[in-house]
Order: structure tokens, then C-alpha cells, then sequence
């Protein structure tokens, strides 16, 4: 079952990518590469600072696939893909909501303390996003937006706080990565955003 | 042999990445570290991702030299650089051809799927001029321009068709890499691209 | 008595970072972020290229505290930040000359060639602010600026300099830090840059 959220995670993650790729004018093999770092940027970081190679997609031919196929289809319906932006929204959110807590479970497994899990778990959610704008000449939007890393800091930290509880560790898993998603649902619905430190505006 | 293609690669991508450099108006000592960053900046990422550390320009002193030497030639004579290229253009096309090769077959060398060694080559290929691009604070070439890492594909791919064949490997490693050469050339003779998936202009 | 100037280089570098990030008004989120990688980043690299992972902050906690510490600090008094460029500066100074000889001693340890070694010093003073500036959409800014890298260069081969010398190692590498912070002083109290080679200003 996990397996699939990380499919559709996957799935969510080149979508956007291909959507910032389009947006840029870029030729199909460009889309398909911004779909790519995207969808496992993230991942590929984890491993790499986790000594964990070859990498995660180098060994799964899953996510090459995967990210393959969402981006040929994104691109024939790219007209359409307004109606889908408010599912993209909900995937990419699980899928940082996944990604988080995976990441956060390899640290552990590694022997690291609790902070730098959280850091990794974090990591593994954003950086896909930070190389995409990178590629694309743009200041990472995780960087401007909304609650988005913050999200996957606050998951991590009720993941160990779960941790602590008589709980199975699956279900630690499940409400960590809920708490992700919850965090980011809201304060998108709410316009929550960290506080402004610039005085004005 | 290989070795001597392997040294005008790398000359041909320093020289690449010095004439992006001097056209930013960059000094001597960021020069050098923009030719050094698009020469080896594709193998170093190919050794991180399959783990053979220290990369390979930490263990043969040749790559750093052949940089140095390189760009304060380029330098010297940058007034005189548009009679270069012409080959310039020839040795880049002809270090993408051997860089993908090599790089497919250290994937194969490290047990990988033959999509993941094409991947790796690709990115050994192509990867030095993406982060040459980025520190100048460009949209890499390679997402807005002609045919250029899908060639690498296709040699890629040709690597592995001709190995089903009963051909000697050193035929099969020159072939594969003429044919992401000739690809490449009849791409850029014949104003070839990828399809404009844009609909007008 | 290092471990302390070491605190020191990477209180500097998170401040720096943390100056850059409010000038692109980013939130406290992003913030600590590119404090962070300013910090780290040339370690991390240094880390990653001889394979000494996980790398040196996912091992001790003391550097994610102050880099957290120093980046509040810095936002709450940020209306008085221009009264600590001048020893902002210096501990900047102070750090890349610590990073300097603590990553030629790395790659001592690991057997490299001083040729790599010093390249390996350089770029652990020196790509913490190379990402720093990529994340925030700038050329980084040591390919802009006066002598910075440069003077890591100098430092790292009076290190080898010195080495040769019936010195005990702990002087050798005080000296050759010195080397780093002293070119940079006079550099930047004197104006002094690489040549010009473009001719007319």
C-alpha cells in the first residue's frame, strides 16, 4: 500500500515538474528531465548524504517508468490540465507527506539523532522541488510560498513525539504522514503563512 | 587511444565552458573554475551516484592540468576564437559521443539496467554544461535547444542493440559513440529538433 | 582551541547567508535554510567527494544549534546588522581560512595529490556561498568579486610550503590560515583583483 502512495507521489511530483517545464517553453526531453529531478531529487540527495548507492531509482526501474509515462500523458492533455490542478495539489501533498516520513525512517535506520532525521525527512520532500526551479532559472519557490517545508518539519517531529507513545509503528508512519498533509491543507485553505518579518506589507 | 579522445573531450569542454565564462565577464580565477565544473562536472556526478569516491579527477592529476592548461590558452586567445568554432563544435560532439559510452559502460560495470546505464551516460554527457549553465545563471542549453542529450539516447541505445550482435566490444564502444556524433552533427546541419509540442510559431 | 574557531566560521557564514536571504525578502523558513547550506555546504561537498559519510554535521548536532541560534539572532536584530559587517567580514575571513586548511588536511588523510588537496580546501571554504547565491538566483558572487578564492589557493600551497620545513604540524596549520585571512584583508583593503582581461575597464 505504501508502495502505491509512492507511485502516486512520483506521479504527483513529475507532474508539477512537467507543468514548470511547459511553462519554460522547454522541448519534450527537457520536460521529461525536469520531470525526472523532481520526482526523485529528493530522494537522490537522501541516498547520496546516506552513502545509500546506488541510488534508490538506480536499482527500481519503477520510477523511471513512472515518471516516463506521467509526462508523455501530461503533455497530450496539457490543455486540459487546469482541471487537474486541484488533484495535483492533493498528490503533491501526499507525496511530501510520504516522502517526509520515509526520509525521517532511513535517518533513524542509519543511527542519526532525531534532528538530523527530521532534516533528511524534510529534504527528501523539498529538494526535488529546489532543483526543478533551479533548472528553470527561478528562486525555489519553497523559498516564497506558503507553510511547505514547514510541514514536513512539523510531520518529523510528531513522528518521533508518536514514537515515544504505545503505538505500532506502522500507525506512526500513517498520522506522521497525515500530519504533513493536514498542516499543508490548511494553511493553504487558511492562508496561513510564517510571520511576516519585514515590518511592512 | 581512448585515453587521447578522452583528453580532447575534456579540452573541448573547458574550452566551451571558458567562452560562457569571458562572455559573463568573469575573472581568470572564476574562468577556471567554470571550464573545470563543465569538463568533470558530468563524471563526478556518475562516480557520487554509483559510489566509486574519490571521483575520478582526484585520482589522475591529467584532468586538472589539461583544464588549466586549456583555458589560459583560451583565454590568450579568445580575440582569435571565432576561427575555433567550427572545431570547438567537433570536439564537443565528439566528448559527448565517448563521455556517453563510458558512462554507459561503467553502469554496466556496476550491474545496472540498460535504461539506467543510458541514463548515466546521458547525464555523464551532458551534466558538466547543465552546471556551467546554472552558475552563470542561465536556463541550461540543453532544455532549450537542438538535439543534444537525445543523442546521447540514441547512442546509448545503439550501445546496447549492437551488443546483442557477435561484434568485438571495442567496435561496439566506437561505434556507439560515432553514432551520438553523427546524430548530433546531422541534427545541427539540418536544423532538426525535437517536435514543437507548442502548437504556433 | 579549533573546534572553537571552527563555531566561529560557521556562526560567520550563517549570517551571511541569513543577509543575503532577507535582502530577497524570503520567509524565516527559507532563511534558515540558506544560512544552513552557506554553512555546510562546502563540507558537505568535501564530505561527499572522499566519501566520508554521513557527512560531518549529520554526525555531531553542534552545527544545525548554532547555525539555528545565529540565524534568530540575525533576524531579530537585523535593523542593527550594518554595525557587524566589519566583524562580520572578518569572521567570514576567519572561516574560509579555517575551511581552507581543515579540507587540505582531509584530503592528506585521504592521500590525494596537494594539487587536489588544495582544490578540495578551496572548495570547502568556498561552496557554501556558491549555493547560497545559486538558491537565491544570483551569479555567485566569487566569480564576480576580488580575490576570494584566490587567496584559498595561496593558503593551501603554503601549507605544502610549509610542511617541507621542520615545523610541528599544529604551526603549519596556523600559518597557512593566516596566509588565507591576511591575502584577503590586503586584497580587499587595497582593491586589489585578478588582472583585467577584457581590455578597457
Amino acid at each position: 500500500m505504501f508502495y502505491i502512495i509512492d507511485i502516486l507521489g512520483t506521479i504527483a511530483f513529475s507532474i508539477s515538474g512537467v507543468l514548470v517545464a511547459l511553462n519554460k517553453k522547454m522541448d519534450p526531453f527537457g520536460i521529461f528531465i525536469i520531470a525526472f529531478v523532481t520526482a526523485v531529487g529528493g530522494g537522490t540527495l537522501r541516498d547520496i548524504l546516506l552513502n545509500e548507492t546506488p541510488v534508490f531509482w538506480m536499482k527500481d526501474m519503477t520510477f523511471i517508468y513512472v515518471v516516463a509515462f506521467t509526462a508523455s500523458i501530461t503533455i497530450i492533455i496539457k490543455n486540459k490540465i487546469d482541471y487537474l490542478r486541484t488533484s495535483l495539489f492533493l498528490f503533491d501533498t501526499i507525496g511530501i507527506g510520504l516522502y517526509t516520513v520515509v526520509g525521517v525512517e532511513k535517518g533513524i535506520n542509519a543511527g542519526l539523532h532525531p534532528v538530523i532525521c527530521i532534516a533528511l525527512g524534510t529534504m527528501s520532500a523539498c529538494f526535488g522541488g529546489v532543483i526543478r526551479d533551479i533548472l528553470c532559472n527561478e528562486i525555489p519557490i519553497i523559498f516564497r510560498k506558503e507553510i511547505y517545508a514547514t510541514a514536513c518539519i512539523l510531520g518529523g517531529i510528531a513522528y518521533f513525539l508518536l514514537s515515544e507513545l504505545p503505538i505500532n509503528g506502522d500507525f506512526v508512519f500513517v498520522i506522521a504522514g497525515c500530519v504533513v498533509i493536514f498542516v499543508r491543507l490548511l494553511a493553504v485553505k487558511f492562508k496561513i503563512s510564517l510571520p511576516n518579518i519585514y515590518g511592512e506589507k
